[in-house]
């Protein structure tokens, strides 16, 4: 993700929803263009989602100059660009952090969305390393076989990654074996994305449908799972994106860590559990055709629930740059520390 | 399924890999049209297999007459029919039924064959009045929100349907309100077929990806969930369409009935237990592209499952036309009780 000064200010972006197949870069000057990305998930992740809403409010500011708008249509479009997507709560996070610069320019705006996107890398990297610690601690002296959700790489963050961070890193250590990658349906984030990020890493790893990791998991081909979130309890409980209960399930099962990572911003010590975090739930379209082909009769009605929360009893690490959490013992966010 | 005597003898089957776009039927006249159409899952579903191993057996004694074949190539030519696929038990099992009687001539085994295909009818009508009996004395005084996962219907047997057969049931006594329909990846066999199926007979459902399955489990939006089975070994464990087991395990955590509904020729005493059945993996291409469009980067490495099994310690039932057995009291499939 990149700031566009000229010719007209705009968050420059890879359109995720055209991966593997074509890379192909979106930049967006207005508010219109920031909320069709994120709503069709051009650009999705919590913390892209953060960067974008923060370096949003930017790209709002120069249309609002380029429009003539007045202060209350200004906030009312930051607003929508806000309120875009209601599960993740860094979008929120990012956009409210920038909001009392308004009155300063949109330089001092601006500034403050890049300081957002350097934190995150800072964060990514720093919960990546002790998320590799805690893990090596707790799991048998060979290289790791691992398996991941959904993409949580450089594509859903600003840069390196959050649970990917922690695959990158047991790499870079060289103690990892093989990625086993969910699918992740219906939008197929981990085959197109999380696989793309692999394979230009040069890191082993196999595709498997998300139905296949459970199998996998009690069969011990797996030693960890490593999810993200997009928003996290006060008592750990974990929305993330559909599919993660599961896994945490077969982890408790099969006696594997089950971790979490995410950076601090996606920690909501607002909310107490997860009884209070409102599930997005998404079109049919996404479930009952691919490619315009359909997969299931016309008319068919679809439950479609964008995430799931897992409860704080079945994680056994959520990993921040604050430090770690481990919410199967003690079900309290605010009780992070540093790995050993 | 019907058998064809003329013009040419022939087992004629829907294409089940062209629904629910065309409804495309078959007629297979040799052994490598039979073994072709059950690779590629153009009929699929154990009882199905079943019944057409029998009726194969009848093409193949019609091939070598046409054909010349000595005694020699037609058991050979009847081999391959009977290891087309490895997990299914059925196939074999039904092969093996009708070949004694092949030295008494085509006719008597294709009257065997067909006695194999109707007493599968009758066996999905007696499993499914006992597995609802079962269900209902164990669920809410209510209509029941059931799940179940890949094809157990008439299509996959012979008529009614085997776990689908319980569903199909429980609407006739009017204790049904919802089933929730997971697609299953790779082949979407929930969303193009069993969704099909319930459409037709005005069943109301749900169409969702299968990792929907273990969230909504969790927020109690389901009763029970009801599978079938391709191998049922002694002690209970279960092989069954890759995903299965992950939804034995949200049963087990939310505590409801995780059910498995099979005819008994799918039980297979000579297995002790699930570390004896062989998972059958199949092709990269059913998991990285989709309707010609990739899904994943070229070259992706895939683990593709076709099966998984679920140990006896999460089944609550398996229930077949001799009765009902209760794994997870009782990990002992002889013994089978008839249901209150």
């Amino acid at each position: 993700m990149e700031w566009l000064e000229r010719p007209v200010p705009a968050v420059r972006l890879i359109d995720q929803t055209r991966l593997p197949v074509d890379e192909v870069y979106l930049e967006a000057t207005d508010v219109d263009a920031l909320v069709d990305a994120i709503a069709r998930l051009a650009v999705r992740g919590a913390p892209a989602l953060g960067a974008v809403g923060a370096l949003g409010v930017a790209v709002a500011m120069a249309q609002g100059e380029r429009d003539g708008w007045d202060d209350a249509r200004l906030r009312h479009e930051i607003a929508r660009l806000r309120d875009a997507r209601p599960t993740a709560v860094n979008l929120a996070w990012a956009v409210d952090r920038v909001l009392p610069l308004l009155p300063d320019g949109r330089s001092a705006v601006l500034a403050e969305a890049l300081r957002v996107l350097d934190e995150d890398e800072a964060a990514n990297h720093s919960l990546s390393e002790q998320g590799a610690d805690w893990l090596l601690a707790r799991c048998p002296e060979r290289p790791l076989r691992v398996l991941t959700h959904c993409n949580t790489g450089t594509l859903a963050t600003t840069a390196w990654g959050t649970a990917l961070g922690i695959v990158r890193e047991l790499h870079a250590r060289g103690r990892l074996e093989l990625v086993h990658v969910d699918e992740t349906r219906p939008l197929l984030q981990g085959s197109r994305l999380t696989a793309w990020e692999l394979a230009a890493d040069g890191i082993d790893h196999v595709v498997q449908v998300d139905s296949a990791a459970a199998g996998a998991i009690l069969r011990g081909l797996v030693d960890a799972v490593l999810i993200g979130a997009d928003r996290i309890a006060a008592n750990g409980d974990t929305a993330n994106k559909v599919g993660s209960v599961g896994l945490a399930l077969a982890c408790a099962d099969a006696g594997i860590p089950f971790v979490v990572a995410a950076p601090w911003s996606t920690v909501d010590l607002a909310t107490t559990d997860g009884t209070g975090i409102a599930i997005e739930e998404r079109g049919a379209e996404e479930v009952v055709a691919f490619g315009g082909v359909p997969t299931a009769p016309a008319g068919s009605r679809v439950f479609n629930p964008a995430f799931d929360v897992t409860p704080a009893r079945l994680i056994d690490a959520v990993v921040t740059e604050r430090g770690v959490a481990e919410p199967k013992i003690r079900p309290d966010m605010s009780a992070v520390h540093q790995p050993l």
